[in-house]
């Protein structure tokens, strides 16, 4: 399949930007369109049914600025997200979860798999079902760590209080063989992570394995443009200063509001 | 005024059950119908457009219910808050600010002044204008401080890590006479932030002063029923578990969505 229409990426907020930012390294020449969902979000503490309306919205607004291809690039929203959320016709759609979940079925010398994320992730146990689906013999450990990504967000990271809000929850998970960061948050804590829970442990995020998996799909098409848009559905000044922080390079945020047809 | 019809009290989550708990034990009876906004938290980080939307429709809606006071209990929607956004036929509606800047000026040996809350809040430096309109003189050191309400709202309090946060960001503001808790989780760590900054500095809270206010406004009227309704706009099992902590005890929180008329 060729690459020739821009690839949609929508989150909830900001985060998603660790997605979108690992996709452009790998695929330089493909346009991005990012809708940030800042109005609704956490959806980490949300219910389905919201979750569901905003995704529906928010896919439709991306079908109609011609992406071809959908990264669901929020934990909450790929945990609840069904294809008839959306407007058929985008080439390919992709979730944070799957790519993960194929990933760690496939490592031999795995006993124990943790996953840590927002409430909603770790309650809907979408990691954990969509693993046992795979691997029955996996024994999966789930922690709600709602506290990392608003410490994330206020840049509290590589410091004493970030290494102790980590090692707290991750005391809390107890010994694991690898670990799934299920929040697009994380990758920006990943190697505080690591420290603490050591070499041995396979830390497992979306970002680089979803762009894999584009690059995989698709022949890349030298049609496009390069061009990325971001949009946020509400603007505030600290959402433009930390998405430089998560994308890795300073970006221009568009406020653009969204409504229900 | 006879206090004879309920009290509706508002909030963006259910940090205003704070607000709640203290109306009901200064009056146990009156009966107060709260609407904790779920669906839409947290506001601390939403555009004043968004939030003077909510205020409209809750407020609608609280009076739809025979509410005669409203008080809203929430700091980003009071600093956005005016006449015009609300129907005529309030007897009396109180804000979290007021109260408390009308206490603090009132004080006397007080030079600066401290402000925390969300970042919403602090940008609007609506704290600090509202004390220079009373006294000119007082200094007012303001600073976000975003990760404290996550922080208690996943139970971190009195332990290392609240400590530590609550240090980190006290450093930052400095030496100051009197600290206003302009959130209205913050009661809830109240003391850790008492036993930081001494005993010699005067801490303000919203709660008691908004219940002191309720009570010296309007003559208590034994009419009611003392009966409460607790309606959040998304329900998760995680509000309702939290929710105790901040009400002080438990409660039955039924869902209610509200739409825009």
């Amino acid at each position: 399949m060729a690459l020739s229409k821009p690839i949609g990426v929508f989150d909830s907020g900001i985060g998603g930007l660790t997605i979108a930012s690992a996709i452009k390294r790998k695929l330089p020449q493909a346009s991005i369109i990012y809708f940030g969902d800042t109005a609704h979000l956490p959806y980490g503490d949300k219910s389905a049914t919201l979750i569901k309306g905003y995704i529906r919205n928010i896919s439709n607004f991306l079908f109609e600025q011609d992406c071809g291809h959908l990264v669901v690039a929020c934990n909450s929203a790929s945990s609840v997200l069904t294809n008839d959320l959306l407007p058929a016709g985008y080439q390919s759609v992709l979730n944070v979860i799957d790519p993960v979940v194929n990933r760690v079925v496939m490592e031999t010398g795995i006993q124990t798999v943790g996953v840590i994320g927002t409430r909603r992730t770790i309650n809907s146990h979408v990691y954990r079902n969509r693993i046992k689906k795979q691997s029955e013999s996996l024994l999966v450990k789930e922690l709600a760590t709602p506290l990392l990504a608003p410490m994330i967000e206020d840049g509290f990271v590589r410091n004493s209080i970030s290494r102790s809000v980590i090692h707290e929850y991750l005391k809390r998970l107890g010994p694991v063989d690898a670990l799934i960061l299920g929040c697009t948050h994380y990758p920006l804590i990943r190697t505080e992570i690591q420290e603490y829970i050591g070499n041995d442990v396979l830390l497992l995020d979306a970002p680089d394995l979803i762009a894999d998996q584009l690059v995989k799909e698709n022949d890349i098409s030298p049609n496009q443009s390069g061009t990325d848009h971001f949009y946020v559905s509400d603007f505030t000044e600290s959402f433009e200063q930390t998405a430089q922080s998560f994308f890795g390079a300073s970006i221009h945020l568009e406020q653009r509001s969204i409504h229900p047809k």
